[in-house]
């Protein structure tokens, strides 16, 4: 089944302490919909300017996106540019250039309204909330958040989460949101805003589910080297999505293992600047990352 | 088989947020000698005051723990006090009076010289050393350190590394002595100053095995509350030393569900101040955990 990926379409000059890109594609939703591309076929929703290169429009296509609901506008793409600090954690903002990105309001083709699989990767809320209205009975709708929207958004985000089926957040997002220290406190309270599934994701320490099963500790792929996390979160919760849209019968039989692969992704994602290393990997070797993560927690 | 345990045996002044308590059983080996004793039969060695509470005494005894290699001495038993911060990681030193500790030279009975597992917990590396040249053919040797050896005993615990099978430090300690800013770049670091074995203790996010057969992920059990982790560490090194000495054959064929069982007791010590609750739970309640370990990591 297909997975309608609405998110932000960026370019992001990324600097760390060994290298630095210029204008990368970059944004939520391109790495959610890259990631989900492994698994399914991919409705990419965003905007960009008419300054988006080419190659990275025939990118998107390489991995059998559809970009009908893609809008190119006059005007300038979303640019976003941050530096790392040595440990690969703390990054600090250096420009923010919304362009196109600022009027963004997604309108949906017919043939995106059917989607089954909705993932509402990072973006406002309001517009979260304005593919929703477009949606024709999605079988499974997941968001993503930042701490900005928690900071300047926050009614439309608690409006946004009683009609969400799984939210995805990361453990300060969690603390922020719910003024809890311990994880898994957080994870109730946020339960009792809405969402059935709450993932909280924790970097290179791995992600946890809380579902109506309980608890599932997922790990994250052990890493070496970090070239660049930008994208990761967005990584894991595309290639979550793109694999559950693929599995048959209830979403409980297949959320763990769909972390996994989500787990995965990001691991690759974090390998190269922006979506250079995902976009060189392949389903095999997704898989055998897959199988290592299998003996790397069997016990 | 049975389990030798030096390190520290003190009385724990903690204070939280929520509470306090004085003059609790505590001490690295305390915590380990408790933890063990679950598994196995387990020799402490260590140094208490004439001030040292009957009732600790008979708690050792409790868990038959034998004491034979505890020396009580005319002075005061090592006093130790401390404050953790609301998120329960971070906590400051109050007071530390190191009363009889400080002239701790550990003279072990010859009954104790042929103890097939060694844990070396925390406690100065110096000490460490005399404990092992009295030793006769230990099958496995671990031990523990912490940031204060690294600072000011860093030779001492260099010579060390080069007699042990297995090594436990936390993240930030194997960060200070690697420099390394990555785990898995670390562990490896620190396999060539000599430990064939080496663990990471991440806290509340687990810990890493790095062996001969590759890592291993260890999660952390969830807990919703986090009373006093005072100790934790302690009983998570503990735990795995009496768990492999219980296991038959080759120590690598065990050593995950070791960790495992090290990580259940560690929760345990978690959920109370001091040793209070770990001195109340029974070998079916460690299974219990370690049932649904297996379920929370299952995909």
């Amino acid at each position: 089944m297909s997975v309608l990926v609405v998110g932000s379409t960026a370019l992001d000059s990324i600097k760390t302490q060994k290298a630095e890109n210029p204008r990368l594609l970059g944004g939520s939703a391109s790495h959610a919909a890259v990631a989900a591309s492994f698994f399914s076929p991919v409705k990419l929703v965003g905007v960009v300017g008419k300054d988006f290169p080419q190659r990275y429009l025939q990118l998107y296509r390489r991995h059998r996106i559809n970009l009908d609901g893609l809008q190119i506008l006059p005007g300038k793409t979303f640019h976003w540019s941050g530096e790392y600090e040595a440990n690969m954690n703390n990054r600090r903002t250096l420009l923010t250039e919304l362009g196109v990105f600022e009027t963004f309001s997604p309108a949906l083709p017919t043939s995106h309204k059917k989607a089954p699989f909705v993932l509402l990767a990072n973006i406002a809320p309001s517009l979260q909330h304005h593919v929703l209205d477009q949606m024709q009975e999605p079988k499974f709708i997941a968001a993503d958040t930042m701490d900005l929207w928690l900071n300047i958004a926050l009614p439309d985000l608690l409006k946004l989460l009683k009609r969400l089926d799984g939210f995805v957040l990361n453990d300060s997002e969690a603390h922020q949101l719910t003024k809890e220290n311990n994880v898994f406190a957080a994870l109730k309270k946020i339960h009792k805003l809405g969402p059935k599934y709450v993932v909280i994701k924790k970097g290179s320490q791995g992600s946890i589910l809380s579902g109506p099963k309980g608890f599932f500790i997922c790990p994250a792929y052990p890493l070496h080297n970090v070239v660049d996390p930008t994208g990761a979160g967005d990584s894991f919760v595309g290639g979550l999505m793109g694999y559950l849209a693929t599995a048959r019968g209830p979403v409980e039989a297949h959320i763990r293992r769909a972390m996994i692969y989500g787990s995965v992704v990001a691991s690759f994602c974090c390998e190269g600047f922006g979506l250079l290393r995902t976009t060189k990997i392949t389903r095999k070797q997704i898989e055998v990352r897959v199988k290592e993560l299998e003996r790397l927690t069997q016990f």
